[in-house]
């Protein structure tokens, strides 16, 4: 797997020109198989997952800074971002659990890192960090894990393992965000394919929402708010059985998530 | 007006306690006249408002922190508080254009802090400023400036002046927060009087929402949630031409708020 080799004093630089106690954790999200599923880094070495996160420079923006630590983290570059909670809570400044900052000195000495040693303690100061979510399409994304990570991978939001620090947390608030911003953020376009059936957005609607919904109900709801282009169904000779397909139109849609889809259940 | 003394040493202990480059700004909401109002702070001296604000100490969750920042700077306690959006633009770090440094030296400079000079400098660093809204019931509220203000005044969101540093796109930002998340939030119980009225209520909802609402189509929406009571009217001559009140049905409202009001126009 092609990884990200470290930059020369990457320790140093990042002593020399980080903001200090400001970090930055990213929720990836996706969709697939009726799943809601989010990105996670398995370090080196241990059993040991995380969201990817990363510090800001003292010369960047908040936004950018949440970029280009995707990129350096996962390879991601162009994908929808957007800040949605920042975690201040005291406890994060012990938040790495003893046995959590043994481990981590074990798999960080086992990490060759060009020009100087690893320093253990500036990563457990106390660090606000920011939440930012990323809503993609799976089956258009590769992602590829950094000189810190063994792996990345898809994990559904249901079966999420017990992670690095505080990333259970910051998940559960972007789930929340997600559901509370649903008819503000272009939710069904980043996250669908290109095309889909009524009832792939219907799924997804449900796992965001953690509701099902009545199927006939949402249909007639979803076309009144006019963003759905409806595909003449392929002359094969099962199609009169296969679902209509759909998609978004572009325009309406956008106009739609600037003003607030809506959609209510 | 009474105003709360600084303490002693305050700004040796800002200096000392403060998580460094970290900071908090308040806008506080309210509801008055059919307008939308926040509360602002006149500085001493000059013609130059702010919204609340102040620094999280080294040992303080943010949380507490903003409810401490804001009973110091206003008075205000036991009110509904809510992070909505950290602002970490780098043009904050020269964020004081040079005449408004200069403006705020001189206003310092004639505030006498007991046991110590003002150090500007220590201001003007790099601050990420994370935002909390209040939502207050303004009669009952009283609002009292520190010893760095000459007064409070809530002011139509309409009709805000030029305020120091970002503070007008901080505020812009909670508007748009506030309107997003509208569902979510205890809105019109935490900004009306306990008894209102239809036209109250819809006039609020128009407020936050920037748009014009078909009455009857507002109040049966509104109706069908089960939220509220109505109460009947007082047996005075001239009483079946006043305007039914209501009132929130506590319970119903929580549990509608949790789960999203559903409201949607």
């Amino acid at each position: 797997m092609e990884q990200q080799e470290p930059q020369r004093n990457w320790m140093e630089h990042l002593q020399a020109n980080a903001l200090p106690h400001n970090a930055i954790d990213c929720v990836i999200l996706g969709y697939q198989n009726e799943q809601l599923k989010v990105l996670l880094l398995k370090w080196k070495f241990e059993d040991l997952w995380c969201l990817p996160g990363g510090y800001i420079y003292q010369t960047e923006n908040f936004d950018e800074a949440a970029h280009r630590i995707l990129a350096e983290r996962t390879g991601l570059t162009s994908i929808y971002l957007k800040q949605f909670y920042t975690f201040g809570q005291l406890e994060r400044s012990q938040y790495y659990r003893p046995e959590q900052v043994a481990l981590l000195k074990k798999i960080l000495a086992q990490i060759p890192l060009e020009g100087q040693d690893w320093d253990v303690d500036w990563f457990t100061k106390r660090f606000v960090s920011t939440g930012y979510f990323a809503l993609v399409d799976i089956e258009q994304t590769t992602a590829q894990p950094d000189f810190l990570s063994e792996r990345c991978a898809w994990c559904s939001v249901e079966e999420v393992p017990s992670l690095l620090a505080d990333h259970n947390k910051i998940l559960q608030k972007a789930l929340e965000q997600l559901r509370i911003q649903l008819n503000y953020l272009p939710v069904g376009i980043s996250l669908l394919p290109t095309k889909f059936t009524m009832k792939d957005l219907q799924k997804l609607y449900e796992s965001i929402l953690g509701v099902s919904l009545q199927r006939s109900n949402f249909q007639r709801k979803i076309l009144k708010l006019g963003m759905l282009v409806r595909h003449e169904k392929q002359m094969t000779g099962a199609a009169h059985k296969a679902p209509y397909l759909y998609s978004f139109d572009k325009e309406k849609y956008a106009a739609l998530v600037e003003r607030g889809i809506g959609f209510s259940f």
